[in-house]
C-alpha cells in the first residue's frame, strides 16, 4: 500500500503539460484521480466530503490552466456547494452561502474541487481518522491532515491547507510532500475559519516544490515558477534551534545528510545559532495564539461547550485569562524579532532547518509536534518542506527551507534547488 | 422631530447605572428603545432586521453588566439568529451559522442584542435608506449608517460598526453622536465580512465619550472607563491635513472654536504639518483597499457579478489590475508611516483634526467623504467623534480626536475632555 501510493504521485506540472498538449482529455486527469481515490481512500481517510461528478464536470467545461487539475480543500475553507464542518461536531452539516476567496480563485483558474479535506477540531490538536499513506500505522501529521495525505497517496495534485501554528510543514514532512507556507498575506483569508488571526496562513501541498511553485504563481499573479531552467546553489544558513535536543536520530541524521549534500553539490553552508530574541518569541506564539483563539472561537465556547474537545476547551479557557498587556507585548516582541530575523537572513539566502522532531509519530492519538514550525510561522516568513530523505521504517524525513519575507521567489528556487540535490543523491 | 430624536438619545452609563441600583427594571430599558423605535424607525430606517421579543427575553433572563442594554448591530458581522445580508440581494435571507466574536461577547454581557442596523452594501459606498436623525433630509453618513442613526434616534443607547475608510467616524459625526474606532486589533473580527483585512476595524457608538469608552472596556477587558473624575487637559496638536480646502465654512469655524475653546480650558494647542510620508499613505490606503477588496470579495464578482453596484464592480475590476509590487509597496509605505506618526504624536498627547468636511450631505445619494479617516484607518490609531458642535441648518458637526497606537485610554480621555468643553461652552 504505501509503496503503491508513493508510487502513484502526481506531478501538478506534468498533468497540466500533458493536458494542454493535448495527451490527455482533463476528464481522463480527474478519473485519474477518482482511480487513486478508490484504491486508497478506504484506508488513508483524507476527505470528509468527496464530489466527483462536480469534479468531472467542472473538468468537461472549464477553460482555465488547471482544467483536469483535482485539488483537495482543507475543511476550514468555506465553500458553496459542499459542507464545511472544520471536524467539529457543532458544524455537522453546515452549508455556507459563499466560497471563501482562496477557493474561488481556485475555481477561477478551471480546477476540479474534488472534495474538502480532513483538518483536526478547528486546525488546532485533535485529529481526524486520516492516516500516513506511506503506512497507516502512523500519523499524516495536522492539522491539515487530509490535504497532506491526499497528495501523497496520489488521489489528488494540489491541496491547499493553512498554518498556524505548524500545519502545513509538519503533515508535508511526515507524507513525504512538498508542503509551502508563504509569506503572511500572499495568499486571501477570506471565508476561511479563523483560529488565531495574526498567525493563521494559508498553505499549498503538491508533490514537488516546482508544482507548488507553479500553483502559487498561478493564484497570486507572482513570479515564483522555478521550473524554468536550473538554479543556482544558494548560501544557507543552518539552524539546528534550541530544540535540538528534541530531534530524534533519524532528524539528528538526516539534516547532517542534507547540509553534507548541498555542500557537495556547490552550496556554501554555514552554521547560525538563533538570536536570543528570537527563542523569546517561542512564547509570544503561544501567547497569541490562545488569546486570539479564546477571541476567535467564542461563540463555540459559549454556545456549545459539550461539544469542544477537552484539548481546545483548555486552550480557550487559557487564553482568557491572559491579561491585555501580555498579549500586547507578545506583539511588540513578535514585531522586534522579525527585524531581528531580517538581519539574521540579510547574511544567507535561506536558513536550513528541520521541519519536524523526525519522522511521523505511530498511532493516529497525536499529529505530532510544531516544535520547528512555530516560530517561523509567528515571523511571517516563506517555509518550503523539501521532501525526499527517509529515516527508520523508510518513514519520511523534511527539511525545511525558510527565506526573507516576502522573497517567496527565492525561498522556493533554494527548495528546488535541495529537493534536486537530494533526488539525485537517492537515485 | 430632529429635536424630538436628540432629546430622547440615551446615555449607556446612565442607563446601566438605573438598573443596577434598581431604579429601572431591565425590561424597562428595553421597553423605552421599543417605544423609540416605534416613534423614529418609520422615518429614520436605521434596521433592516428588528427582534423586540428577543431583546425583551434576554433582558429578563440576563445576569451580565449590560442586562436591559440594547445593541444594534451592523449587518456585516454575522448573528446566529437573525439574517446577515450585508445589504447585497446575493445574501438575501442569509442565516449564518454562528454569531461574530464580538456579538457572541455582547451577549456574554447580558445585552440585548435588539436588531442588525443598515449598512451600504458590503460596508463600501451604495448606500441604505437610512436618513439623519437630526434632518431625515440628509444623510447619517456611512458605512455604518443604521448604527450610528439608532444611536442618534434614541432607539438605542449602544451600537457596533466598522471602518475601512470612514466608517464609523463619519457617520458619528454627521449624526452628532460619539463613534470610536480604536486601534487596530482591540476588537476581534471573526465573523465579521472581510472588505479589506488590513484596514476593517470594529468600532462603537454611544451617546458620550464616557458611554463608549465603558463599553469598550466591558468588550477588551482594558482600563478603558473615563467617567471617574475630572480629565486633565491635555496637549494637543491640530491638524488641518493637505485636505484644508475641501472642508466646508462649518467645518473651518467649527475646527477653531474647538481649539479656541480647549485653550481658554488649560489645553495646549499647537498647530502641525503632516509629514509627506503621510501625505503619500493617502494613496497606500486606496492601493491597499481595492486590492484586498477584489480578493475578499472574489467569489460574489466571480458568482453574481449582476447583483454587485457599479460602484463596488469598478473598485473590485480596479483592485484585479494593481500589481503585487504596487500592493507589496503600498503596506511597507504604511509601515514606514506608521513609525513617522508616532514620532510625531511623541510630542503631544493627541491630534484634533476634523471628523468630515463638514456636515451631512443633503439627499440620500452619497453617504459623504471619507477624506479624513482614509489616512488614520491605515495608521491602525485610535480615533474618537467628539459631538457637540452644529453648523448650517443645526446639523452636527464633528471633532475628530486621534491618539497614539494602542493608547486608546489617553485618547478616549482627551476626547471626554473635549466633550465636556464643548458642551459647557453652549450651555
Amino acid at each position: 500500500m504505501a509503496k503503491q501510493a508513493q508510487n502513484s504521485m502526481q506531478s501538478a506540472l506534468d498533468l497540466v503539460q500533458a493536458v494542454q498538449q493535448n495527451e490527455m482529455v482533463p476528464q481522463a486527469a480527474v478519473e485519474m484521480c477518482l482511480g487513486a481515490i478508490e484504491a486508497h481512500e478506504p484506508i488513508v481517510k483524507a476527505f470528509c466530503c468527496l464530489d466527483p461528478a462536480m469534479a468531472l464536470e467542472a473538468a468537461m467545461h472549464s477553460t482555465g490552466p488547471l482544467k483536469g487539475i483535482c485539488v483537495a480543500i482543507k475543511d476550514v475553507f468555506d465553500t458553496a456547494d459542499m459542507p464545511t464542518e472544520y471536524n467539529s461536531p457543532i458544524y455537522r452539516g453546515y452549508q455556507p452561502r459563499a466560497d471563501a476567496s482562496l477557493v474561488s480563485t481556485i475555481r477561477g483558474l478551471g480546477a476540479s474541487i474534488i472534495g474538502k479535506s480532513v483538518t483536526t477540531e478547528f486546525a488546532f490538536f485533535s485529529p481526524g481518522p486520516t492516516t500516513n499513506p506511506n503506512n497507516p500505522d502512523y500519523s499524516p501529521g495536522g492539522s491539515s491532515s487530509g490535504s497532506a495525505a491526499a497528495v501523497a497517496a496520489g488521489m489528488v495534485p494540489l491541496a491547499i491547507g493553512t498554518q498556524t501554528g505548524g500545519s502545513v510543514i509538519r503533515p508535508a514532512a511526515f507524507c513525504g510532500i512538498t508542503g509551502y507556507k508563504p509569506s503572511f498575506g500572499f495568499l486571501p483569508k477570506s471565508g476561511l475559519k479563523n483560529l488565531s488571526p495574526s498567525l493563521d496562513t494559508a498553505g499549498l501541498f503538491a508533490t514537488h516544490v516546482r508544482d507548488v511553485a507553479f500553483f502559487a504563481a498561478l493564484l497570486t499573479g507572482r513570479r515564483l515558477r522555478v521550473d524554468g531552467g536550473v538554479q543556482g546553489a544558494p548560501k544557507i544558513g543552518l539552524i539546528k534551534t534550541h530544540h535540538w535536543a528534541d530531534v530524534d536520530h533519524d532528524m539528528q541524521e538526516g539534516l547532517e545528510i542534507a547540509a553534507r549534500l548541498a555542500v557537495r553539490s556547490g552550496a556554501t553552508v554555514i552554521e547560525l545559532n538563533f538570536d536570543d530574541i528570537i527563542m523569546r518569541a517561542f512564547s509570544s506564539h503561544q501567547i497569541i495564539h490562545d488569546y486570539e483563539a479564546s477571541r476567535a472561537l467564542a461563540w463555540e465556547h459559549r454556545e456549545h461547550p459539550d461539544k469542544l474537545s477537552t484539548l481546545i476547551t483548555e486552550t480557550l479557557e487559557f487564553g482568557k485569562t491572559i491579561p491585555n498587556a501580555d498579549y500586547d507585548e507578545a506583539l511588540a516582541q513578535a514585531a522586534e524579532a522579525r527585524k531581528i530575523i531580517a538581519d539574521q537572513l540579510s547574511s544567507v539566502d535561506v536558513f536550513l532547518t528541520p521541519s519536524a522532531p523526525g519522522i511521523a509519530p505511530k498511532g493516529l492519538a497525536s499529529t505530532g509536534s510544531s516544535l520547528f514550525n512555530r516560530v517561523w510561522t509567528l515571523l511571517h516568513l516563506p517555509c518550503v518542506n523539501v521532501p525526499g530523505l527517509r529515516g527508520s521504517n523508510d518513514m519520511p524525513i523534511g527539511m525545511q527551507i525558510v527565506g526573507p519575507y516576502l522573497e517567496d521567489r527565492k525561498t522556493l528556487a533554494a527548495a528546488a534547488w535541495l529537493e534536486n540535490v537530494l533526488r539525485k543523491s537517492l537515485s
